[in-house]
């Protein structure tokens, strides 16, 4: 498991995940600072830790990182200044090992998984390629429309993605629309960026976007793979499910606030008046740069480069709109933005833009006609925070289509 | 917790649902027999359920049902005739209480939660009371069409049901759709019935539809509140969220499939071929018979009496379709029927269909007006098999609605 992103997981990272290795067989609370995974419930045994109040060598024995994120700012501010202590003073080297020997796991158990669609840019492009229309949906200048995904289908970067099965209309260009079964010709990922809930909301109460913060522990990129063609049937009236909840892939790592705070950015203007909960002077997004490739058959292509700063609805919107009816928000629910895009063809963060839909193919480096996946396509999906000089990034979060199963 | 049902649980039902007493504090696995809740890890010490091959003592101390779900239909058997032996020889009383000293909890934990609209009434009457257009979504013919809701906030039968805030359009009415924020003004019932997992589906795996009910334990009623104003904004193109996700209830037992399977019945034949997987022969439904009333005042209107039966797409219909993709089912997880209607005024399943969203009001039998619920209002949905004199049942799944909390 070898990676070459070291360069994104500096001492300005510590980033937490789930790790296990051939000598430490249960997976358990860990971070990573450039080719070395620290185990932390070890690390805790260190003067440094052992002085912070919460019980953490038990905490970070846990299988997942839903007790440590539900701790609080205070006490993950104080275990991120401990290992960084540790590191400059050189003391955690019988707590890790090196990246390449290392098996990572889902981050946290995620009780409830949403997905918003919160980038101007992608409701009208996405509108325009399968409606032929450039318009937001009826809410969108209110507030970040959103649904409710599949939990039990979220796994961490590295699985293959199985090519879905289901039913969906054989031709939208012929009048007779014949609905017909078989596997997806229409397989995309959606490049998204996804907040991790630490401290929960209490079901009946509510936040206002200007407070949320308090309750994300950290981000983690998410590809949100869709097969348009069964979602194409599908979404009338209720939305995506099947187009969907086959499979989610986030990155193993989840990048705390605390180090994405220096790379605060202001999402772009209000088009309208919001609600009062909504309201945010601050509008924050962060300046995370976010890269796709496909690799087909050994060459690698890039397909979009975008910030997250272009999006309209930030993280902090997406919570006060989340709770405001009286929903309650569990330490390790998911929150992702929806696809991240720009204006630019080459910042479209899907191939339903990039492509419209498959009606207008374009090539990739080995000289193939790229509409949707092919089996035996991977995806990679890359991000990293401001210009990179800082060393905080978020890895990839990969996966390469397997053919379907036969019926 | 006294309550007027124990015809509903005759010997010939034995559901599963999770109690707790002032001498059992613990919530831990029972079943209802008349009035008296048995405690069944107590029972499990009992010989005739000592000689089944499953460490039923201590299975039936969990706060939830989901390992004993786990265990199959042959376990599940046993354990059921063994009940059955033990309430003929009156073996039981050292393990029971009354209903009356006992409080019931959420039954199964739920991992996901997936709501159906498979009544072909239900989709022409909603369809026609927002869209004043009559016609079948473009898949439902194919398939019922489906949505995740939120698992967080899945409820058992008695919390009060708080009305959401949220924003929505002021007046349909008029040519100016001026969205505003506030408590909403369209809060409704579903009447829905669902069924809980047992024995999971794999991810990557499938079901075929005639072999689907393997992995049913049992089902419940559930009442999926809604607010239908919410609901409205915020569906396009996304489906429900914030319209759905503030409130979901559950009945506490769980009825299973061979107290339910003397009630087979088929469903309404098929309007189109279906694909292969979906292919169901004996298409079964069960004839269950509900009913949803308001108390208002003190006063009581039944609004709807409706059968099962009529739904067009059966629970083995659903979890095909589900799983066909790749998605797979864990224990415990919900799956929802969506609104059981009719065809007739009396057997519409909420009150969007009732009241046509609220345009044509109907009279309570306190000689008020029913439009949407009014705070204070008590829904009560009941549900008995058959013609009630086999003795099988679902209780009821009640909900009174508070006013909205202050912003």
């Amino acid at each position: 498991m070898a990676d070459t992103y070291a360069s994104h997981f500096s001492v300005n990272n510590i980033p937490y995940g789930i790790a296990s290795s051939s000598t430490r067989h249960a997976p358990q609370c860990a971070t990573r600072i450039g080719d070395e995974v620290i185990f932390l419930a070890e690390l805790a045994e260190h003067e440094s830790l052992k002085n912070i109040p919460a019980p953490l060598s038990s905490i970070f024995r846990e299988p997942t990182l839903n007790t440590f994120a539900a701790l609080g700012k205070d006490v993950q501010t104080q275990v991120r200044s401990a290992i960084q202590e540790e590191y400059k003073n050189k003391t955690y080297a019988k707590c890790s090992e090196n990246v390449s020997g290392v098996t990572l796991h889902m981050p946290v158990h995620v009780g409830d998984f949403t997905d918003y669609s919160a980038s101007a840019n992608h409701v009208l492009n996405a509108g325009e390629a399968v409606l032929g229309v450039r318009a937001y949906p009826p809410a969108f200048k209110k507030y970040p429309v959103g649904y409710a995904g599949r939990s039990s289908s979220i796994t961490v970067s590295g699985a293959f993605v199985t090519r879905p099965l289901g039913q969906f209309i054989e031709d939208y260009t012929v009048p007779e629309k014949k609905i017909i079964f078989g596997p997806s010709r229409g397989l995309d990922y959606e490049m998204e960026v996804a907040a991790v809930i630490g401290t929960p909301v209490e079901p009946g109460t509510y936040l206002n976007a200007k407070d949320a913060d308090d309750h994300i522990f950290g981000l983690v990129l998410l590809n949100d793979w869709s097969a348009r063609d069964i979602q194409g049937l599908e979404m009338n009236p209720l939305g995506p499910f099947n187009g969907k909840n086959f499979m989610t892939s986030i990155t193993p790592w989840v990048v705390t606030l605390e180090a994405l705070k220096p790379h605060e950015i202001s999402a772009p203007p209000r088009m309208e008046p919001v609600a009062s909960f909504m309201d945010d002077s601050k509008s924050i997004n962060y300046n995370i740069q976010l890269e796709g490739q496909i690799i087909r058959n050994g060459k690698q292509t890039t397909t979009c480069k975008v910030g997250f700063e272009t999006m309209y609805w930030t993280f902090r919107h997406m919570l006060a709109h989340h709770t405001i009816g009286g929903c309650g928000l569990r330490t390790g629910d998911l929150i992702a933005s929806g696809t991240v895009s720009g204006e630019q063809e080459h910042e479209h963060g899907c191939l339903l833009e990039l492509t419209k839909n498959g009606k207008a193919p374009s090539t990739l480096s080995d000289g193939s006609e790229l509409r949707y996946l092919n089996d035996g396509d991977e995806v990679r999906y890359i991000g990293v925070v401001g210009d990179g000089s800082d060393g905080v990034g978020f890895g990839a979060c990969v996966g390469t289509v397997k053919s379907a199963r036969k019926v």
